[in-house]
């Protein structure tokens, strides 16, 4: 899909193209329709990432929040976005065995309930051996921090969807 | 549901119970769970309303653009929320016949074209027959004027979404 493809697109069609480049927030590609037109994958993303910057701290944590479990209850019930379950299965979390699914259930409660937000990593840049490690060095993390560390990940998330949707190769994170 | 259940919840269950009091916008109940503890019904709302009028107009619009069409695409195809089925049904919107809904299509369709939003109405304080007649005069509004009332209807439907869960009768709006 070439940039000038995305720049025809109505509200509905880019929406329903774009509307989980940020996870379940739709709402942001909603309002990036606004600033068409685009010049290109930097500047379509530039409009998701300034979006996100510019929401209040409550918005930005809200953003988080919206996020599913690696590993969790939505993983096993199948309920997760297509875009999550292929990213999580892609780093090897759908084939856990249940030592390995006990303690990353833990490890998320933990991280919860310290910081009101989800453990967010860029799966697919990750793998079932790393995530417990990354999950257990973050929760040891400043608050403030730990939120700038994870909408960074989130941006790594919507980098690597919006170049898959344009079909271009993605950036080295 | 009394307040207390409502302060209470952790934020997956109030996502899960508030995520659609604005239609397919759960980032907002997301970031809306920062500020509790809440008093009361009107200071849980008024939490919701002030998050979408601290929008950029771009937000705004955003919200506004994860709505579905009245009488459209998605009630034809069962994919609506919940919350909107009932609410398209309840004001006989399913009930259409071809040319009733040809109607409303071509309406819809010249609203999205001018105004670059679909057309919002709390449509459990509308019917059917009363539909049209607004969208025809809502269509000659002008942008600024029409974005503010569209917004004023988002915020009704929020409002009764809201006294549903939590049991109490809606103020009259």
């Amino acid at each position: 899909m070439d940039i000038e493809k995305v720049n025809s697109m109505d509200f509905g069609e880019f929406v329903d193209v774009f509307g989980n480049v940020i996870e379940r927030c739709p709402l942001i590609a909603a309002a990036v329709w606004s600033q068409r037109p685009f010049s290109n994958l930097e500047d379509l993303e530039k409009h998701f990432f300034d979006f996100i910057d510019a929401l209040p701290q409550s918005g930005r944590e809200g953003i988080l929040r919206c996020h599913p479990d690696l590993a969790g209850r939505e993983l096993q019930q199948g309920t997760l976005s297509a875009e999550s379950r292929r990213e999580q299965s892609g780093a090897g979390l759908a084939s856990l065995d249940a030592d390995e699914r006990l303690r990353l259930a833990e490890l998320n409660a933990q991280y919860r309930a310290r910081f009101g937000f989800p453990f967010v990593l860029a799966a697919r840049r990750s793998h079932r051996a790393a995530v417990p490690r990354e999950l257990a060095r973050r929760l040891r993390c400043p608050p403030a921090q730990e939120l700038r560390t994870a909408l960074a990940e989130v941006k790594k998330i919507g980098h690597l969807r919006l170049a898959d949707l344009l079909g271009t190769p993605p950036a080295r994170l």
